[in-house]
C-alpha cells in the first residue's frame, strides 16, 4: 500500500475514533512513522449523532477528516482502508487494499450495534452508530409523515406516527427528547393538515431505570424531564421481537409501529486472528492490561470501546465513552514515547471526568465527581462540553450557530429527504 | 391524497425551484387552494451545488424544507410526489401518491442532464444537477486520490487524478476553478505522498468561447483566470465517447480520465400527456405564450426552466438561470390573482439583471445591464448576490461561515466520504 520504509518504529492504528485520534496525535511529533487506518475519512463526533437524525445539524458539522488531523506530520500516512485479519505471527494486517507490517499495532475498532442476534431486528430497525444511519433515520422519520398524510387507514397512520426507542442509555434518552421536541415545535407547523398530536414516542428500557450508568438523581430527574416532553417510558421492558410492523416485550406490552430504534446495546468490532481467550463473551471486547496490551501480544494493543481494562474499580472495563477514549489513547502514546527513551510505563489511570446526557431545550442532567445537577445548568455545560470536544473550529462554530438558531427559533432546519431510505414498513398492515 | 375540497380555486404547482416557489410564495395568502408537489422535501439552491461538490460547503446549506416556506397558510399543501402524466381533458394529475384534479396546473419540473442519448456517457460520466449527484462526486473525486495513492501504475494514477469536466458554461466554469484552487491549496497538504502536482484539470467546451451566454470580455477574462489558476481549456472541442477510462473527442485530443464530469447540456423535464406539438425538439421545453401558458391549453402554465416564451429579444426563451425562473413564478402569481378580480393580466417582461459566474478566490466575471467588471469587485458582489438569494437565514449565515472561514484558511472541510460512490472505473487499465 505504498508505505515507505522507515528507520523509525512503525505504528498502526486501525481506527480513527476519539482513542485513535488521541493517540496520533500524541506521537505526531515523535520518531514513530504512524499509520492510521480507518474505513472513512472522517473522524464522527457520535455523541451528536441523534442530532443529525433529528434534523438540528449538519452531518457535515460532527465528521471532521482524518487528513486534515494528520496534516503537516511527515511521518503520518492515512490509508482509506477495512482491516480484515490481524497476522499475529508475522506482526502483519491484511486490509482491503494490501498488506502491512507493524512494530506495534493498535486497535481502536470501538463498537457496532449489537441485535444479540436477533436477524428480524436486525432487517427491520435502525441503528445509529454511524453517519449514513443517523440520515439514514432521519430520512424515515421525515418520510414517515409524508406517508401518514397519505393514508385514510387508522392503523397505517398510527403505526407510522409511532417511534419505539429501545434502550435507555444516553443515546436513546437523547434521541427521545429530541423527537419530543419535533413534535410539540415542528410538527404541527409542517404538517396542520394531520393530527400529529397522535404521534408516540416510547423510550423502552429493559431495566428498572434510565441512564444506568448514571447516579439514582439523574435516572430520575431524566425520567421526569422525558415525562414532561411527553415521552412514554417503559421501564423493565425488553423488546423481544420485531417484524418490520409489531414489536413484541416480555411484557404484555405491544407496539405497532413503522419506526423502531435500536439503541440496546453495542458489541466490540473485532478483527480475525486476535479471537479466541482475548475477547470477552457477549461485548467482543479485547481483555486487555494496564498498559492496553491486548493480553497475550506484547505489541498488539487495544484503546478505546473496543478494549476492557478490568480493574478493581471497573471491573468490566471503563464506560463506552469518548472520555476514557481519550485518556486511553494519551496514556499509550505516552508509553510509546517512554519506549524510545527507555523509560518506565505508566499504568493508566482513569480521571473519571463525569458524564452527562441533555434531554430537550433547557434540560439536561450532569454527575461530576464532587457535584451532581440537572436543569438549565446543566444543558449549559453540557454544549459548552460538547462544543469543546468537537474536533475543528469551523466544525464548532457551525454547530453553536445551529444550536443558537434552534434555540431562538423553535426549529430545525435540516428536515431533508436527501437520499430517500428504502424502508420495509409495508404500507399495508395484514 | 387526502387533499380537502375547497371552494378555492385549486393551483397544482410541480416543483419546488425558483420558480415553484416564487410563485407558491405570490399565492400564499390570496384565495387559492395551492398544492406544491415535489419529488423532494427541500428545495435546492443550484447555483452552489459545485461548491458542495468540491468540499467547501455542507450540502444540508443549500437545501431547504419546502414544508417551511408554506408553513402558516392553511389553504398550503406539500406532497412528496412524482407527477406521472397530465390528464389534460379532464385536468387531472396522475402520481406516485394517486390523481388530483386541478382548476390550474403549473410546471415548473425544470431541466435535467442531457446525455444527446450517449449511453456510455449517462453510464460513465458524472451530472451535478441534484444535491445527491454532488454528494457522489465529491465522494468520487476523494476517492480517486486514495486510490491513486495506492497504485504503482503510472497510467492508473494519472487517470485517476486527470479530472475531465465537459461545458463551458458557468457550472462547468465554477467547478473548474473549485477544482483548481484544491489541487493548490488541499492536495500537497492532505496528500504528501503522493505527487499531486500531476493533477489536471481540463475544461472541454465545444464553441469558441467559455460562457458563451455572457460578454466577450467576461468569457476573455474568465478563461484568463482559469489559466491562471492552472486549468486546461481545450475549446471548439467536443468530447463525443467515454468509456469510463477514455474519453474520444471531435479532434485528435483523447482523455485518460477516471473523472468525466458533464455539463454540456440540460433538457427540460417533461410530463406525459404534454408531449407533442409543445416541445421544442431537443431542449423538450414547452412552448408557452407571455402569460406562461401551455400553447393550446387555457388552464396549463409552465414557468422557469422548462417553459420556453419565444419572444423577439428572447428567439429561444430566456435564459435557464435563477433570474427568469423567479420573475415567471412571479408574474403568472400576480396574473392568478388578477383573474379573481377579472382584471386585465399583464404579459410577462423579463428585467435582466445580469448575470455572473466566480471562476475562484477573488476571482469573478459579472456583466450587469450597464456595467461589465471582472475580478474582486465582481467577485463580492457575485457572493453578496448568492447569499441573498439562498433561501433561509440559517442558511445564509452557514454559508457566509463557511466562506469566511474557507477564504481566511485557505480550506474546504466538508471534503468527506459520507456515503461512498460506486465508481465504474476499472483498477486496471486494460
Amino acid at each position: 500500500m505504498n508505505i515507505p520504509q522507515s528507520s523509525f518504529k512503525r505504528v498502526i492504528i486501525i481506527g480513527g475514533g476519539f482513542a485513535g485520534i488521541a493517540l496520533a496525535r500524541k506521537l505526531c511529533k515523535k520518531e514513530f512513522q504512524v499509520v492510521v487506518m480507518d474505513k472513512n475519512n472522517y473522524h464522527t463526533f457520535q455523541p451528536l449523532l441523534y442530532q443529525v437524525s433529528t434534523g438540528g445539524l449538519e452531518p457535515d458539522s460532527i465528521a471532521y477528516p482524518i487528513r486534515k488531523v494528520l496534516q503537516g506530520y511527515p511521518n503520518f500516512f492515512f490509508r482509506l482502508a477495512k482491516v480484515l485479519e490481524v497476522d499475529t505471527e508475522n506482526n502483519k494486517v491484511h486490509t482491503t487494499i494490501g498488506e502491512l507490517k507493524f512494530d506495534y499495532l493498535v486497535v481502536a475498532t470501538g463498537t457496532t450495534t449489537n441485535f444479540f442476534g436477533n436477524k428480524d431486528l436486525e432487517k427491520y430497525s435502525m441503528a445509529m452508530k454511524t453517519i449514513p444511519q443517523s440520515l439514514n433515520l432521519r430520512s424515515l422519520i421525515l418520510e414517515n409523515f409524508e406517508q401518514a398524510l397519505l393514508t385514510d387507514d387508522y392503523h397505517e397512520r398510527e403505526a407510522l406516527m409511532n417511534f419505539v426507542i429501545v434502550g435507555g442509555g444516553p443515546t436513546g434518552v437523547e434521541l427521545a427528547g429530541a423527537l419530543a421536541e419535533i413534535k410539540k415545535g415542528i410538527l404541527p407547523k409542517d404538517y396542520p393538515d394531520l393530527d400529529t398530536r397522535r404521534a408516540q414516542i416510547n423510550l423502552v428500557q429493559g431495566s428498572d431505570r434510565l441512564l444506568p450508568e448514571m447516579s439514582e438523581i439523574a435516572s430520575k430527574k431524566a425520567e421526569d424531564f422525558l415525562e414532561q416532553l411527553g415521552v412514554h417510558v417503559w421501564k423493565n421492558v425488553r423488546v423481544e421481537s420485531y417484524d418490520g410492523k409489531l414489536a413484541h416485550t416480555n411484557t404484555e406490552t405491544t407496539f405497532e409501529t413503522a419506526t423502531l430504534i435500536w439503541a440496546a446495546g453495542v458489541k466490540a468490532v473485532t478483527l480475525e486472528g486476535l479471537d479466541g481467550d482475548n475477547l470477552v463473551s457477549g461485548s467482543k471486547r479485547l481483555r486487555v492490561n494496564q498498559y492496553h496490551q491486548v493480553n497475550g501480544y506484547e505489541h498488539i494493543f487495544a484503546i478505546g470501546d473496543v478494549a476492557q481494562m478490568e480493574l478493581e474499580a471497573y471491573p468490566d472495563g471503563h464506560p463506552m465513552m469518548a472520555q476514557p477514549a481519550m485518556q486511553q489513547g494519551e496514556n499509550l502514546g505516552e508509553n510509546l514515547v517512554r519506549t524510545l527513551t527507555g523509560k518506565t510505563l505508566k499504568p493508566f489511570q482513569y480521571r473519571d471526568k463525569g458524564s452527562m446526557a441533555t434531554i430537550g431545550r433547557n434540560k439536561a442532567v450532569a454527575d461530576l465527581p464532587r457535584f451532581k445537577f440537572q436543569g438549565v445548568f446543566a444543558w449549559f455545560v453540557w454544549m459548552f462540553v460538547h462544543l469543546y470536544f468537537l474536533i475543528g473550529f469551523r466544525n464548532r462554530l457551525v454547530v453553536f450557530i445551529n444550536w443558537v438558531y434552534n434555540y431562538v427559533k423553535f426549529d430545525r432546519e435540516a428536515r431533508l429527504i436527501i437520499r430517500p431510505y428504502k424502508k420495509q414498513y409495508k404500507t399495508q398492515l395484514d
